[in-house]
């Protein structure tokens, strides 16, 4: 049986290009004793894959020629674990490919009686719905009538945090490139309003929106942004920092905020976080994502790319922010 | 009666210079209503003075010919405030100067039947111990058995923020420059250890004296200092941002953290403030700091420069480092 892996074909040179990826075929592996060999139905497009490519990596070092990490769902076709059988849907950390053995001691099982699995990378994903719901309601404790400013809000936990922020009654203004994505925040999303940054300085912008200031600021970006909500905050603002997807393709050149003073005049905190410090509190999120999903509250858009030839071109378009809401390749 | 003050000559290029500061004769101003007629006693050296003498100021901009701001202890000459008599002991924004007429409304009485009055600039004082003490306690929350490091630890606030976490059963490392300052960190203070960072890498040193990582970070310094510890924090870890006296001489190009994305790796907090957030913990970190002053648990050693043509070389040397512990002018 064949299976077509991409593999990081180069270490990239600043900016990420599409040819810095290839894909290649192979044959598939028999499967030993406790593997499960999976159809892979979906991979999610995350920041974190491009900080894998870099010698200096934040999560781990990508080798060359080895299939790039990435999570997704896949079917089951056949099975040699105890817990799972063929047609079974499952999560885990599949990479990106069309078909893979993996030991099912790695793999999550998922119920998709009720929603697709692929809401498993989205709405209620660990990188995407349970990072926005970790960031705005144990880090930042957003509260009624707080303002809240997200950065690449139109992206996949920028949209899931304006709305999980909207949930709580807060006031929500979403920074985000083009008038495209602007009108897709306030119409689909919920923002009150909206900061296109190619329209301007960010800062001045964010001054006439919220003259008072930010309560908190909900950063997946980074650079210059971060500086722009830093001069504006209210004293005892809570910045948390998501992500900093400006600064990926720097590592070793980040810029880090100048305007951190800022956290000292107006006695405020900048949190950052990963998903994965909030174990304890997965049911939790899975049970309050899933009801807000059910009754029609919070919704995610998605941006699928068919094949797996495409994967190279949904990161790269990750990163040009070409897309909006949950960016996902179909193999 | 005669009057001399010390004011801004020239807006400082950079490094601040003693000729950026000139003494100045005048006649003291007849006391009007509501008004109080002092004789300074003991002037605070404090990092803050500088942040003033810019034009894009951190805390208000100083005005060319003006006497430079600074809090000050004085006593009571002559009074048209019917609060404040004559032998009184004050504490209030002085201003770097040998006398000075203020509104009554402006001093705050100061016993000093226990403790000398000065004790109100340092161990005791808002910019020093009572930030110390708001930073180390309602900031960085430092407990039993957590690691702390503090940086410009022989300065006056960072003198106090270690004997306060040692109070509390914390293990402290304390950053600061030459082995003077080491000594007396370890034997006046009781710090556990110390870095010396004129004597390589700090965040080499930190990696062999913590080798688990840093729970608490009390910065006062910014710059490399505060990205060498960055690197080396627990998940978890609490940064306060009290000061950053590197930057204090470059606002408008400061330096941000570069590994502030280590908060999202690790889970950690970078929390600023001044002390005027905590007024409703005054009376609590008031009482506390003098019960460890007077049971000998908590001493700040002074060093105090004598006369008023003093001041532009005592706040040159507070950005030099050429002090421990609380600096201050005896006008």
């Amino acid at each position: 049986m064949k299976n077509r892996k991409v593999v990081l074909a180069a270490r990239p040179d600043g900016q990420l290009k599409e040819s810095d990826m290839r894909v290649v075929e192979e044959e598939v592996a028999e499967l030993g004793d406790g593997m499960v060999l999976l159809q892979i139905e979906h991979l999610s497009i995350d920041a974190f894959i491009r900080t894998t490519f870099d010698e200096a990596a934040f999560h781990g070092t990508a080798e060359l020629g080895n299939a790039i990490i990435a999570l997704g769902t896949a079917r089951v076709l056949d099975s040699r674990f105890e817990g799972l059988h063929q047609g079974d849907a499952v999560f885990g950390p599949v990479c990106a490919q069309e078909k893979v053995a993996l030991p099912g001691v790695m793999l999550q099982k998922i119920d998709d009686s009720q929603l697709p699995a692929r809401c498993h990378l989205g709405v209620l994903g660990l990188t995407t719905g349970m990072t926005a719901y970790a960031g705005m309601l144990k880090v930042a404790k957003v509260k009624k009538d707080d303002l809240v400013v997200v950065s690449a809000a139109a992206g996949a936990v920028g949209s899931c945090a304006c709305q999980i922020a909207k949930l709580q009654g807060a006031t929500v203004i979403g920074i985000a490139g083009g008038e495209e994505k602007g009108s897709f925040l306030r119409e689909e999303i919920g923002c009150d309003s909206t900061i296109d940054y190619k329209q301007g300085n960010v800062s001045e912008q964010l001054m006439e929106l919220a003259p008072e200031g930010v309560d908190v600021f909900f950063d997946n970006v980074g650079g210059e942004i971060l500086d722009d909500v830093l001069a504006n905050i209210r004293p005892g603002a809570r910045i948390v920092i998501c992500g900093a997807i400006s600064q990926y393709e720097r590592v070793g050149e980040v810029n880090g905020p100048v305007n951190y003073l800022k956290l000292a005049e107006r006695n405020a905190s900048m949190g950052g976080f990963t998903v994965n410090y909030f174990e304890q509190d997965y049911p939790e999120m899975q049970e309050n994502l899933g009801k807000w999903v059910m009754e029609g509250s919070l919704r995610l858009p998605e941006h699928i790319e068919e094949g797996i030839d495409q994967f190279p071109k949904a990161l790269t378009l990750l990163f040009s922010g070409g897309h909006k809401g949950k960016l996902m390749v179909a193999p």
